[in-house]
């Protein structure tokens, strides 16, 4: 039983849930293949904020099953000149904006086209919502099983826009790096993703602290920081029962560093 | 492929995600018609906020697919004399108290039943939760394929309550309205429709501010204001990553002018 | 039709929705279960609080239909020694920790298995996240139709984890209680489930003030504080188009009486 039968579509955006938006991007889609299955991602991601976007969709994604397809709808540049693009990536499919939105599934190789093609779009299409008019009746076409050909012609995979990456240096045993996302928590995610054996001598620097390496939150006492190795494999500092975030006045693109024992 | 056969039923309520309600309601909802597929609108109208849920549903409605019942529960009404309804308004039906929710889809021919019948509510109806125990089993029978006929008797479509229209007058080129609503990116949202073309000598006047009319939000500056003709055919003035709401100190039943060239 | 027979699984978490833990923890689900059907209680439990998990599940699960499975993960002690569990109680089924938050379904005659068998979950199992590599695939078996045996060895019931009781005295006809919840309105809910008939002269005194009981919001003028029976049989303060909390300035565990007629 495959996900391609079940027609899962996955949705990332930063319209909220406060407006009609996210409902008539639904409504849309729904209204051109009825059965697809709509998975929300999130709809809080901060007013154009592509890089956060990015980060939690790479972290989502992967957990899905083969044939979902994947849209994301953060797009500040709407109806000016940046494209539209679907892509394929190993066992999935995105629909985005060029904008950076995909740079964490760009690694290796996969197959991108340029939605140019009207008929598959809303008969109207408002200037200001691609998403409804543009992206999301064209992520029904392939959710609802249509081919990656339809949606207009190929482009070059390396002409896409991509994020730059977050600084990563590794000298001898010292890596350094930077926090990448701050989660609901207060939890300070990196882009660190050391092997790191909890209880070593390893040692993590951040926000004038230096912490070991624990394996979970409980075991340091409440009100305490903690550095673990988190569920994407990165390195986060914590502080249980509290915000780390708050606690060491931090945020993304703080510098942190990892000494490994 | 239609809609009634995928059994589509939207939510739109002032329930909030954080208590049980909105789950009380959807399982009270699958509990009569399991194979039902739910949408949310929105669950974060302001409490009793009657004309925000009208005009978010009145947004995003009209793009789901011919057969799609929409039920609204913000009643804050609810136990008191107001009537429960089920109207079937073009290719939609939808369930509401009579209050004012539906007032945007009011225009034209409708059949309107009232909601009369217990044999199609839940078996104890508490009369501070109306949503749960009787919109939504209702919602449920309709969009499971039930008849508009088995709610209760029909009543006159002019007797429903409606909500006052928002100001506008139009004097030779001078359009007047009002700001209907602030969505999550502080857009100001009017209730001004007006045929204005981007790039023409048309003046928008809002907060002692005048501004012409722009095509795209990235047609300004970022922080700058711009007005433009919004997703839904609205006159809309925004802030380029940034609240218009905030920058002109305006909200909703502001007054807003429109000068065409 | 039953509901088991359209796999109808809903989740209860402290994830919130702006991050990608959620969509985690539903892509890990459907990749094992593709057909299923999710539906959101809630994420929106303040982290870590596992009794308003308790509550808010409590209130929400009993609307569903027969065959429902509710996946419920407030899991502050991830990866320690804590338990993890699935139940049978009545015609559902529950996956949760065993840490009190299944309380409000302990009553009466279930039975409990320990989760035990890796063969049911990812591949790799994250330290600080069994909601998506543990709880989520077992619920998915279970919910596309698995055997409770199948999770893992069976355990006795009475070795459950379970919350403390809120405070509850009757002397004569002076029930004494507490607030145990407070909802997105400022309704403050109690753990009193008295049989007060509206209109009687019975009294309840809550933060100083001492109030009769009414049957519906509307009964009092906007404004006014308004005891009633709430939608879930208890006893419920309330302040018209406004927030019972805010006046009272009280809060979970505050003191509660009710004096019947």
């Amino acid at each position: 039983m495959s996900a391609a039968e079940h027609g899962l579509l996955t949705l990332t955006t930063d319209f909220g849930v406060r407006d009609g938006y996210v409902a008539a991007l639904k409504g849309s889609i729904l209204a051109r293949a009825p059965a697809l299955r709509l998975v929300d991602v999130t709809h809080e991601i901060e007013p154009g904020a592509i890089a956060s976007a990015a980060f939690v969709l790479g972290q989502a994604a992967p957990h899905f099953p083969e044939g979902t397809v994947h849209l994301a709808v953060v797009d500040p540049g709407v109806g000016s000149g940046r494209r539209a693009l679907a892509c394929e990536i190993g066992p999935h499919r995105y629909v985005a904006p060029d904008n950076g939105l995909l740079t964490p599934f760009l690694d290796g190789a996969f197959r991108v086209h340029e939605l140019t093609r009207p008929q598959l779009w809303n008969p109207r299409v408002s200037p200001v919502f691609h998403g409804r008019d543009v992206f999301g009746p064209v992520a029904a076409h392939l959710a609802a099983g249509g081919a990656l050909d339809d949606v207009g012609p190929r482009v070059d995979p390396a002409s896409l826009v991509r994020l730059p990456e977050p600084r990563a240096r590794r000298e001898a045993s010292e890596w350094t790096g930077e926090v990448v996302h701050v989660d609901r928590f207060g939890n300070l995610i990196t882009n660190l993703v050391p092997e790191a054996a909890p209880g070593s001598e390893a040692r993590v620097e951040i926000g004038g602290r230096s912490l070991p390496v624990h394996r979970i939150y409980a075991d340091v006492g409440e009100g305490e920081l903690v550095a673990l190795i988190g569920s994407s494999g990165r390195l986060e500092i914590a502080c249980r029962a509290g915000s780390a975030a708050r606690v060491l006045g931090v945020s993304v693109g703080s510098v942190v560093a990892f000494r490994a024992a």
